[in-house]
């Protein structure tokens, strides 16, 4: 078998077997087949597209050409949630202590930030002491022990993915729905779980900016999913605008702490609530309605709280800064972000709003960066609010009080003010089976 | 600017600009511009093309990326001709000293044999002495004495060419129009000519299989010489079976003076005939039908045929091997191919023909190897003729007569007899201006 002769086969349109699959991730990860002949492959797809087998089976090879996490030890269902995200998205935060309180096991590896969107570890680090580096046996007896367990990860998964995202990104061969859908499920084909509940972002904030490219990309992962052999679903959510009312990481912990101790903003306590019932129901855990007051009663019985609270403590975190949310790494400065006129708040640019909060600290550019655990923006007012000149809109927050009029400008561009009330946007989108 | 947004911008469809492609060539020239991002924008050019503008600027660019050859001491409109490629094309030892004979001056680079096609260099090396590297100043004193200088190529001309051509090799990106052309005219347009005819094969021995292809091709590589400057003309003609009579080096030499000597293949000769006729047209030397009878004149009086001994005696050769032809390189073996039944000759494929040659000795698979001057094939019968069993249809040559029996088999399976004769298919197929 030759590259050159899959390439041809891609150029003109035709779908790769699985041995040509198998060959060129093979020989691509183990440096047998260079850059440019890989880099020419993925141009060709770009443009002539993969079927559903041919995205699947990369997928599959993708995820075998590293390590991945057994997790066959834990007793149950073990479902993972995955969001292709967003601004403010902390929904990993509070829908993990929901199932988790229901009695479904989360065993979970999350990432960190890059660029303008956050990541769930580095929400989970501004808790003082909190351990994200787990031995994988460590994790599976606490995951049976208390259900849930949240960490990073330090294992070498899908190495192939790796290599080839970086070339991808080098080449301008990122924007490709199946590669796209390879990369997201070839790690979580190493995450060890049996189901997947995909939470695919729409909107300005989000990779996917319109809902039929979004519903493609979820189309694809739930196809990937089903042919791996995973009971998977997608919810289609709305990322137009950041997702409660807190961007950055300890703001963010803050407002998942208050939520689970029954306050927080209602479309991010809707969308919890809907993740957590879709987590229980491919759980098996009955009916999805059953799922949905499921969810409901341990949130507002506070059991999901209570979990919370034993997941920081078996992890080595500070259980008083739970309790006392103003011990939490915490900005030095602040600004407030005003409204020029009069109106409705009609806009509020979530792809701004995140790039806003990593000028003031909350995000890094490049892997290595340092971040600022209080850095952030917290939002005072939402889209569809009235507001008057004057009327506080946002608080920046940041230790660098320097960069406040580069966030503030950003921030800004992404704020209009109308004299009509803009419509309604539901936060659930759609959803794929 | 950046490659990677270069590389999206013709992923999405776009034109490149000029400063585009200037980056592009520049950078991959020297290095600055990785292979990995070459080839996927190689392969994006493949998928989603170029517009006239895009690809006469980007060869130029590749013809500005080396040396070329300053023919302005030369007086006189110097024309090229370049053939895209065949088997048995001889035209160029045959319509040089045709032009030359009526005055216009002939300075031609040409190339050497590579897999199944000949090359002008290999044919002119056959005869004893013939130097094909003579200096610069050499080679114009040499046009501008006698009319005529046929060299081989010493100088790095259009290196961007040369590397892009090797990536597009290794990575399944030969078979586009646009790169095809701008390979092909970078280095014509380095040739220091002022006008350029070039004669586009068509058929199972030419790159372009079918006259769509080789039109489209055509059309493109004269807007090429037409936004460079350079008047310039293509002709489509047949090479779905060898032209004239004989395929292989010495073989090839010796058909040509038989033919400036007055006989010779009636196909072959009208071809020639034509091909000098349009070089005239394009020098100014009046109407082409004028310009036909002229060519036809000096080939009828001999003119021609005393051109081509000044050009060999001035560039060393030996013209006791023109003047007896049985001094010229000569196989030691030879196998007879016979008719294995009675009918018309409907097909002689001119593919195979170039493969069982280069088998017998006279190609090369790699720049590297040496050929065997006298190997190669004479052919006793044409298409359309009728034939007999046990008629002698072709005379394999070869000093290694261990290779008849591949040679031959090749040979053979090109080879078709019918009942019916074939349709009359003409040498010329079309000219585009």
């Amino acid at each position: 078998m030759r590259m050159v002769d899959i390439i041809r086969k891609k150029r003109e349109g035709c779908s790769l077997t699985d041995e040509e699959l198998t060959f060129f991730v093979k020989g691509y990860t183990d440096g047998s087949i260079p850059d440019y002949q890989a880099s020419a492959l993925l141009m060709a797809i770009c443009l002539n597209g993969m079927d559903d087998r041919e995205t699947a089976f990369l997928t599959m090879e993708m995820a075998a050409s590293g390590d991945s996490l057994d997790l066959s030890a834990i007793k149950g269902q073990k479902v993972d949630k995955h969001s292709t995200g967003g601004v403010g998205d902390k929904t990993t935060l509070i829908v993990a202590p929901i199932v988790a309180a229901c009695g479904v096991p989360v065993a979970k590896m999350s990432g960190r930030g890059l660029g303008h969107t956050g990541g769930t570890i580095d929400k989970l680090e501004s808790i003082p002491g909190y351990r994200v580096n787990l031995s994988e046996s460590e994790f599976i007896r606490q995951v049976n022990r208390i259900s849930i367990g949240l960490i990073g990860s330090s294992k070498n998964l899908a190495p192939a993915d790796k290599r080839i995202y970086a070339l991808r990104d080098a080449t301008s061969t990122v924007e490709s729905i199946p590669l796209i859908a390879s990369s997201i499920m070839s790690k979580k084909l190493c995450s060890g779980c049996d189901c997947i509940l995909l939470d695919v972002k729409v909107g300005s904030g989000a990779f996917m900016k319109t809902l039929p490219e979004a519903q493609k990309l979820a189309k694809t992962m739930v196809s990937i999913g089903k042919h791996a052999g995973k009971k998977t679903v997608a919810l289609l959510t709305d990322m137009e605008a950041p997702l409660g009312l807190a961007v950055g990481n300890s703001l963010e912990l803050w407002e998942a702490i208050e939520l689970l101790k029954g306050g927080g903003d209602p479309t991010l306590t809707s969308l919890c609530l809907e993740l957590s019932a879709w987590m229980l129901f491919l759980a098996d855990e009955g009916p999805l309605d059953r799922c949905r007051e499921t969810a409901q009663n341990v949130l507002d019985s506070g059991a999901a709280l209570q979990k919370f609270r034993q997941l920081v403590e078996a992890q080595g975190g500070d259980l008083q800064s739970i309790d006392n949310l103003s011990l939490l790494p915490c900005a030095l400065y602040r600004r407030e972000i005003k409204a020029e006129s009069d109106g409705y708040l009609v806009r509020m640019d979530a792809k701004r709003c995140g790039i806003a909060s990593s000028i003031l600290g909350a995000g890094r550019e490049r892997k290595e960066d340092d971040i600022d655990y209080g850095a952030g923006i917290r939002l005072e007012r939402k889209i569809g609010d009235q507001v008057q000149t004057g009327d506080v809109i946002a608080v920046l927050h940041s230790n660098t009080p320097e960069k406040f009029g580069d966030a503030e400008e950003v921030f800004r561009g992404g704020l209009r003010i109308s004299q009509t009330p803009p419509p309604k946007r539901p936060i659930i989108l759609g959803t794929v089976k």
